[in-house]
């Protein structure tokens, strides 16, 4: 029999259908390994790769001086835009607001054909170390109540061009969606005494049934109430709101786990299509018990369809607990 | 510059980020037709075709004696069972319920090749009468919280077999989402003393720019905050919280206002991907001034990825206006 289960950060239930499943290893990509098998480390066609770059979207290279290891530029075709106020027009039932914020593109390495899980330890943390700046240098811009950090890795989680990037929005609204959840993590704090996550962390530690990786200051495990196979998330163990508040030796350990849970999806899933996002508090909620920021990872092995759209529930058909033993078992 | 929009109803915000666009005929779907031009009227591989029903399967036809127009069936690979106690297991941070509920494939026609948009009035009656009819029957079952009727139109959007038909889940749960809508609607109300789709569906009404269509009885819109490219409200001019209250010449009206809108999908943008949903109350409430039930209809145009999961927010790249109108221009 199927079941639904509940997150109780969020409150959101999912079904976990496994009787309709498929074996952990039923989720492997029949695809080319394109990224790496069949591409050449520089791409004279592409704006990321080193000699290309458009001078006139540059934000910021890593190092500041001598060859790049990454570097940030504007998006061509932006989302936002920085010039502007933040003139909110309530006309009746309409509401908007001028497209302003911000919409940079971190290019993640200088070879055109590599992906997060190839790359060194080192290489992971400039990355990270590039989003803790640029977090920092967003957030100072008043106008900006929200960053979102998310990569799409590969065509099917809706990436358009190859050479390894991520991309940081700052928005002037804080997202319907993430209200919610800092209300229902709110109502668990004022119930309980505790911060959800926290706990949920603990009990992940204790039960290790769906425990993916860990290290001295972070955790991976598959959710108990999955939305869909695979689906990952990364918690530091010291509470905090958020990602800009991580110490060096936290980057450090990001890094080296986020290394680990990507070569395992890589090796074990066959360099799936996923999304990595960083949830992090509104840059606004400088401190407070009941939010966790934390790091998903979303391999895209599943479509959404009418009842997800419906409904906001997911069908899950891997069972969670599979889903990471079987991540467990990979060697990277 | 690109803007910011909020629904009115569900306060969540949308970027419509029209300077990347794309005009509206550049979603035209550039694929074979092979719905209608490929495929056999019946295919003797095909489990919904007339004659190779499965019978241990069925559930009710309609009409009940003589060659079936439609067919209700359950899932074969049901997300949820009939047999069952809604027994609530919550064990620390753990909350699951049994997956007991309804999952029902409504087949929507005899033929094998056709679709809603190429279906006559009185057979998309049948297909909505038999929400209808299925939706009362399910309703009784006092462990049913919510039903979500649905339908996946290609594979894009979700469908694996090719036989039109559309699928009905009763939950044991009313969905957080749905939860949250409510809560919107509610406090909309009790700001402005009205029912917050009345007025949009008004607005619309005296605005006409996103107008697609409309009759005695519906009146279908692109959303001013749509979240994607032609994304449709079909909503019911009287106001009424659930579907399952619509009398029969109501049921008539949006059978003939569906047609349109759907055949103007399918000519306008050659027979895209979509989904349909009925997005109605939860069944135990019976009646209130608030919540108004409606059909959208979305098109699956656009992809989502880590910004959208990460925010909760879409970036739609066409205008609702532009869409409306060129919608609005197409014969049907």
């Amino acid at each position: 029999m199927t079941e639904l289960r509940q997150n109780m950060a969020t409150k959101e239930w999912v079904i976990i259908a496994d009787e309709r499943a498929k074996r952990p290893d039923d989720y492997i990509e029949r695809h080319p390994r394109e990224l790496t098998d069949m591409q050449e480390t520089f791409d004279p066609g592409c704006p990321f790769c080193p000699g290309n770059e458009e001078l006139d979207l540059e934000v910021e290279c890593f190092p500041a001086s001598g060859p790049w290891q990454t570097r940030v530029v504007n998006n061509k075709y932006p989302a936002l835009s920085r010039e502007g106020e933040v003139a909110r027009d309530f006309d009746g039932v309409h509401r908007r607001i001028p497209g302003v914020g911000h919409h940079e593109i971190v290019v993640e390495h200088p070879l055109h054909n590599t992906t997060l899980a190839l790359m060194s330890p080192e290489e992971i943390k400039s990355v990270l170390e590039t989003f803790y700046n640029r977090g920092w240098s967003i957030r100072k811009d008043s106008r900006i109540e929200q960053i979102i950090y998310f990569k799409n890795h590969r065509e099917r989680a809706g990436a358009s061009l190859k050479h390894p990037h991520s991309q940081i929005i700052g928005l002037p609204v804080v997202p319907t969606n993430i209200r919610h959840r800092i209300e229902e993590a709110r109502r668990y704090f004022d119930d309980n005494g505790q911060c959800v996550f926290c706990v949920m962390m603990q009990d992940e530690l204790q039960k290790k049934e769906r425990l993916v990786a860990a290290n001295d200051h972070f955790v991976a495990f598959v959710l108990y109430a999955a939305p869909s196979p695979f689906h990952i998330w990364i918690l530091p163990r010291q509470h905090s709101v958020s990602f800009l508040y991580s110490q060096p030796d936290e980057l450090t350990a990001l890094a080296d786990l986020l290394r680990v849970v990507l070569r395992k999806l890589y090796v074990g899933l066959h360099d799936p299509a996923y999304n990595l996002i960083i949830r992090s508090a509104p840059v606004k909620e400088i401190s407070n018990d009941y939010l966790h920021w934390y790091v998903t990872v979303i391999p895209r092995l599943s479509r959404t369809a009418g009842f997800e759209m419906g409904s906001g529930m997911f069908i899950n058909p891997a069972l969670p607990e599979e889903s990471a033993a079987y991540l467990r078992e990979v060697e990277v």
